[in-house]
């Protein structure tokens, strides 16, 4: 086995905006020993994702924070090199969060390792096949609800989870694809290689005209890994029961002072958020009818109001509204 | 027939701010004549409703606006005095949109006249079973999905949709309900006579901490009608996968300037937002990943990387990140 020592990043202080290289420490560690149910692993690919800037934050979020003198967290795809663990032996291709550093301990917790099966590009289970890849899917698919024809704007629309969601709703579903990006021979490379029907380049002074006239009938989904004055953008061009992915805001992770904004609650605490205009549900008045009147009869619901009377006090009772002055129904007996 | 005139109000200007009688024209016209498929009706109560307001804007919404000089549009229960319509009688109770008037038309499009059955109280019409009580029904069952036990948080909590709100939540799925209203007096009332768990006064200094008192748990729903401070401080309290009913922004209505946030569009144009976190799928991620691979057989998706050499890189990757300096997957490759 292998004698060279473990050169490693761990964490030495939260970031403030971008990082540096400062905000870690450089190490050369001796190898680790394994115990029981563990096994010696070597990274070989290290994945790298905008939300690993958010692990770094000293926040309450979906997993802890890295802490500071820890190894820098992340996805990577390693080969065994030492098992004492039921399953893996060495020479095993594996993924888990090794984190960076070129050797780690794989086991029970964080750094679990799950086998690649023989035959995958060992790229792939960190891309298309990894987190990537699943987020693509699941954004998509289980909240976008994309349908034939639609159209889905992708911001980020060149990084790995975007260049996915695109390659999904064109191909598989056959939507109207138009991604947001920066730069324009990113953008060619989207049209061109990606199949995208239309891409934005944001640092064109006029990609504001660009995007309407990209998505002349609006926009039906919103990918959203970007947040900011994109998102504002693409939220104005939005159709009727657009759905919005939230899925990443990466304009805003490095953001010396974090404006936790209403999106950024939406994201962290997975909400859903539904504007609702009755009309909408015109076709079910009927039902809604008829079993409020029964609650109604069963003494479950009372009939609340407040009576004006008069025609003359019209515009005063609107004003009543919005002073608060009405208990239930607000109504103006005419005679 | 009455020889009365038709007394009523037409919107004589668009109103800044909260209304003012100047911003109408007080009327007395002939009563007006009916032709065929119509009905002369005589209005007996007149519906008041937060969205009233925002009909007076010009501006694209749900409905169209209410023009200048036209007589202010509102749902009504009247009787019909006279008829030249199938299935209206004189002396039948109906409702419409017969607006500010003693005396309207009906007939077809916006003023179409809906009989009410005999037997029913004429004020649940424009309450519990009309549109108030509709907004409630569908916007508390059908988005926010209630199940019991759940916390329900109802702003604007004593007007004509959170106290029906309110009362479904309660009543008749046995959520707890807690309602933000306006007054010691007006929260004594609802959580008495209505039933509320808790009842928050906004008015008082303390009332952030007092609503956190109210929901120990968090809140699963927020039944939000009136967007501002109010919706902002309920959101931070918010538990993961809720759901905010965007009903209405009733705080935001009367604002000289309106200003046009994501909130306001979420509601107009009845988008649905998602926060969206994948860890939340991970029992489905098995599924997942054999339909990607099956694409990537079938060549609908690519995998897209971007591979970097060397972990010394790693903390300017992160960065690259920001700078959308990758296309695809970004990768370090270790050694």
């Amino acid at each position: 086995m292998s004698q060279s020592p473990n050169r490693q990043w761990r964490l030495a202080r939260r970031p403030v905006g971008m990082v540096s290289e400062t905000d870690f420490e450089y190490r050369e560690e001796p190898l680790p020993q394994i115990g029981d149910g563990q096994a010696l692993v070597r990274n070989l690919y290290v994945s790298f994702d905008p939300a690993m800037r958010g692990w770094m934050e000293d926040r309450k979020s979906y997993i802890p924070p890295v802490g500071i003198g820890e190894v820098m967290r992340a996805g990577c795809v390693a080969q065994v090199l030492e098992s004492k663990a039921p399953g893996l032996a060495p020479g095993d291709f594996v993924q888990g969060l090794f984190g960076w550093q070129e050797y780690a301990v794989a086991g029970p917790g964080l750094g679990a390792a799950t086998k690649i099966p023989p035959g995958t590009p060992l790229t792939w289970p960190l891309g298309v096949l990894g987190i990537t890849g699943l987020t693509a899917y699941f954004g998509l698919l289980d909240l976008g609800k994309p349908k034939p024809g639609e159209t889905v704007l992708v911001s980020g629309a060149a990084g790995a989870t975007g260049s996915v969601v695109a390659q999904i709703a064109k191909r598989v579903i056959g939507c109207r694809v138009v991604g947001i990006a920066g730069g324009r021979e990113k953008c060619a490379w989207l049209t061109g290689e990606l199949g995208f029907d239309a891409a934005i380049n944001y640092k064109d002074a006029d990609w504001r005209d660009q995007l309407r006239r990209a998505c002349p009938g609006g926009i039906d989904i919103d990918f959203e890994n970007v947040g900011g004055e994109i998102m504002n953008t693409v939220m104005a061009e939005m159709n009727l029961h657009g759905r919005v992915v939230l899925c990443g805001l990466i304009s805003e992770y490095n953001a010396s002072k974090r404006m936790l904004g209403p999106y950024d609650t939406i994201l962290m605490k997975r909400l859903t958020v539904s504007g609702f205009i009755i009309l909408d549900y015109a076709p079910r008045f009927t039902e809604a009818v008829m079993q409020l009147g029964q609650w109604m009869m069963q003494g479950k619901l009372r009939h609340v109001d407040t009576i004006v009377e008069g025609l003359d006090a019209a515009p005063e009772a609107l004003n009543m509204l919005f002073d608060g002055e009405n208990r239930g129904k607000l109504l103006i007996k005419v005679s």
